[in-house]
């Protein structure tokens, strides 16, 4: 599926196809735009792409998302070298319930739906249509255009809002699914070393395997974030696969590796671990300021840089 | 989908139909062995029947699961009031390919698959049936069933292995998973308040939320299980959702609440946190011996209060 | 210097004789008034008489002094079994310059002294005697006694404010040490099981060896008392005398062996050293009520016993 | 007792006279022999000659001394700013009993000796001359020569070994100290900024004052050496003395300065701490390599930089 007369510094990869809560997550990057994108199948698929070559970057669902795939994007990401998140961004998930134009709600008596998608919309289903049949989708999108299928039976079907971009419906309802707070988290993986620059919101992501796995391990990783004021956004064990009870740990905090308290955390970390993964510093998606406490600002590690260089080339203390 | 006839002591919950992997689970259960197995819909639906006393406990996908719904189980586990983990189960989540007698694999053009599974096999089927289209499935079990409905263009189903239990169909390929190690983990819920007895290789479940967003709290949190010698075998931060930045913690800790250093854990856990859930504690699916420090055996912990109770007592000291 | 008649049971030892600093201390004791009080030589006489049954307690030094024995006394509690500390003193410091009736600042030409005074006191001495010459004497109240030997060369003598209840002299000069903080701190020991009650004003000292020399075990001896909210007022590390490199730590902490918080952290710190002494709760000398967080309250500890207490006991949560 | 003309450069200053415990210090130093050696009266002498360039360096105890003066010295090198420890010392605190020439020890009637000396050579004097007298002296140097004064009625005095190189002396008994393991550290102190090379056993020694005095901040002092395997040989809380309960920690630890591992925990200790002294590093006395997990080696933290930077740089990672 790939196109391979794109240039692929100009190419985005993305779980398609049009219309997905992916896609609505690459149409916030604004340096993606007027640019070549490359629908894919999976997670996979778009870091083969950007592994490869044949995709400058992918955005790929890294934490609640309904599309599925997240832990996979988490361990492609432990075990890919050379990928790096470049930026994050935060889609509302929600579904319409669509249909083609001129259907009313109390004409559906079939609705096409991706089976996870139909799962969290279920409440509103059962409610407003309470003798509604089901017919399974491929995915979100599949579930709205197969209503101009001639042998579709569907009489609406539930869809991401993006939907109404690609094809000719009629909304028949908003705001369906059962949870209105469902928010889905993506980042944006390429292959290059360039850091975005620091602003002040940003975020870190690590993978970080403890040395073992006695008591004490976890705490002795955590201590190099809290002895520099470094806060966590999340922080996650997954098996590593090759022994019984080895965990890596997927790690968020808060801050940018130009900011010393994060750097010297990294340092911290990188002595403490057998094996710790930087995956980037970037802009957080919601643009929140990070706090801290002033004891760990840049001029604290500076200055005591200067005063141990002093101690060290025996200069008189001020 | 419920059988307001069970006797609700002796009924269990499921994700079904039956042949699922979910179904697999429960199979491992000896006490579930004879009783009324309630198939319902989603991890929602199955905990509903629980806390309504329709059924006398479910079982439900808690990590890695194919068969989607593990965020929303651990979300619902901290939300429900009354529901404990009373066991533990793993199932090998594999796929076979199935056809109705008499197909060959040769003879397959279309295959009907769940969108999730139909991922998690692709690598499979793209080499081995390269040029074959997809047919989304509304579940594992019913991509195998719909097989045998009259306007199916189906040839082949991607289906879990214990499909063949239930319907007479052909395997033509076992196996065909891209991940030969996955496993996804289970948990048996009830609302029994009764704890299953300490058999020296067990698993405790607790909620945790952290009193404040500060660095360090999350350190604090895990000192009250280090200085026991409490071991973690998953930590997961989870969003609570009622405000930016909190998060609640998942834990699994190695032990049983009737090990000492388990009970003392918990105790400090509880002073430090705002809220923590005690979700239970179970004998471990993979029956290993938890190995732990002697320096935390129970006699030790008893001794130490021996010996504070003489002090307190005005007793002299040994 | 034992007095064998002596009621052992109304008898006090302190390092005498009459107007000593110590003599001092034990004038603060309400139940000492109108006892027999026995004049010993060192510390080691005074615990010395407390375990063998001859006194009923005994006043020494254990921070700070200028009469000598704080090491001494440290490692003596350290190491005889059975003494325990029931109230705390402190004693304001200073000297005074004294010679007998008739004698003018102006007459002075040598000054008696013990040799520690005299350090403390040569700053005022060489301001304003700036020829005088020195005799040591053996302890500070006789070096004022000796102004009454027939044979004696000294005009004046450095001694304890105390000395005037004790001897006819005149007080040439008051506060003539040269550091005018300067305080000792005093403790009253006993072989007495009986713990003096709570006051929310109490202090409790320990003696704690660790399990062994390694970077860390000092830093999970303070987490025992950290996360519990304990504070300590004093941490002096002695070497245990038996092997290179070992230390025992003399403790003092804010709080009360009867206060939930200080009970918790005695048994932690139990159950991690080979070897932890109680030394007693006991009224801080300055009476200042200690502070803590309100999250380490008695209740907090009570209600999380309350809630194990449910869960193990099956019993449905509150 | 300063002599003006002395070379301050070639001038080192003890508690004299000659003869003392801190002189069989000095006389351990290669450096200092066939200098100027400037006897002083105490510490604060002793420091005050160093600071006013009048001498090179100074000898003080600094643990478990006979001589007196400890907690001035810890306090004075708190306070003093510009003071370095460049050197460490043991002397072994042990006792003779000497007398003039001819004398036997039947003889001795009366004994001249300091009083912390008789304090510490009482039972052996008790058991072999249970019927002695004892006479005052300002030193335990002075009481050996004052058998020379023509009013003396001291048959015999306690003095330090050193003494028989003093005076025309007999020994009667040698080790009469009651406590045979007895020894005390003494420090050379200096105003140089150059540190004494790094040897591989090596002490540094620092003054720290916490950030408050709540629970925890002693705790997260010494989290800045467990983190990174840095152990203390001593740790001890002096109260500040500007106000209630507010304590600096004099620290020794293991290690130089140009260790990595203790180079990184002074930065930390620096950004911790309101106030934090470097009092020098310098060989340890008793030459113990010190022992220390090969996850702090120096190339750990080499390597930790040069991966940091290479992140920094944007250079792809080895």
């Amino acid at each position: 599926m790939t196109d391979a007369s794109a240039d692929p510094s100009e190419t985005y990869a993305y779980l398609g196809p049009a219309g997905t809560f992916t896609e609505a997550a690459l149409k916030q990057v604004p340096e993606a735009q007027g640019k070549t994108w490359l629908s894919v199948n999976n997670v996979g698929e778009a870091l083969a792409e950007v592994v490869a070559g044949r995709a400058t970057a992918a955005m790929i669902a890294i934490e609640n998302s309904v599309e599925g795939g997240v832990t996979a994007a988490q361990d492609a990401l432990a075990t890919i070298p050379g990928l790096r998140i470049v930026g994050e961004y935060l889609v509302k998930v929600n579904f319409v319930l669509v249909a083609k134009p001129g259907t009313k709600l109390d004409d559906v008596k079939v609705v096409n739906a991706h089976p996870v998608a139909y799962a969290q919309s279920r409440g509103w289903l059962e409610r407003n249509l309470p003798d509604h049949g089901h017919i399974p989708a491929a995915s979100n999108v599949y579930a709205a255009t197969s209503l101009f299928d001639a042998d579709s039976n569907a009489d609406a079907a539930v869809a991401p809002p993006g939907i109404v971009d690609q094809l000719d419906v009629e909304v028949l309802a908003r705001d369906i699914g059962d949870n209105p707070n469902a928010v889905t988290r993506f980042v944006l993986v390429s292959t290059s070393k360039a850091i975005p620059p620091r602003t002040g919101a940003d975020k870190t992501s690590l993978i970080v395997e403890l040395p073992d796995d006695e008591a004490g391990s976890l705490l002795a990783m955590l201590e190099q974030f809290s002895t520099r004021g470094v806060n966590l956004s999340l922080i996650q064990s997954r098996p590593i696969g090759d022994a019984l009870g080895r965990y890596r740990f997927v790690v968020d905090l808060e801050g940018h590796v130009e900011d010393e308290r994060v750097a010297d955390a990294l340092l911290g970390l990188r002595r403490f671990s057998p094996r710790v993964l930087f995956l980037g510093s970037y802009h957080r998606a919601d643009h929140r300021e990070i706090e801290y406490h002033s004891k760990y600002d840049d001029e604290i590690f500076i200055e005591a840089r200067d005063w141990l260089r002093g101690i060290l080339s025996g200069e008189p203390e001020a």
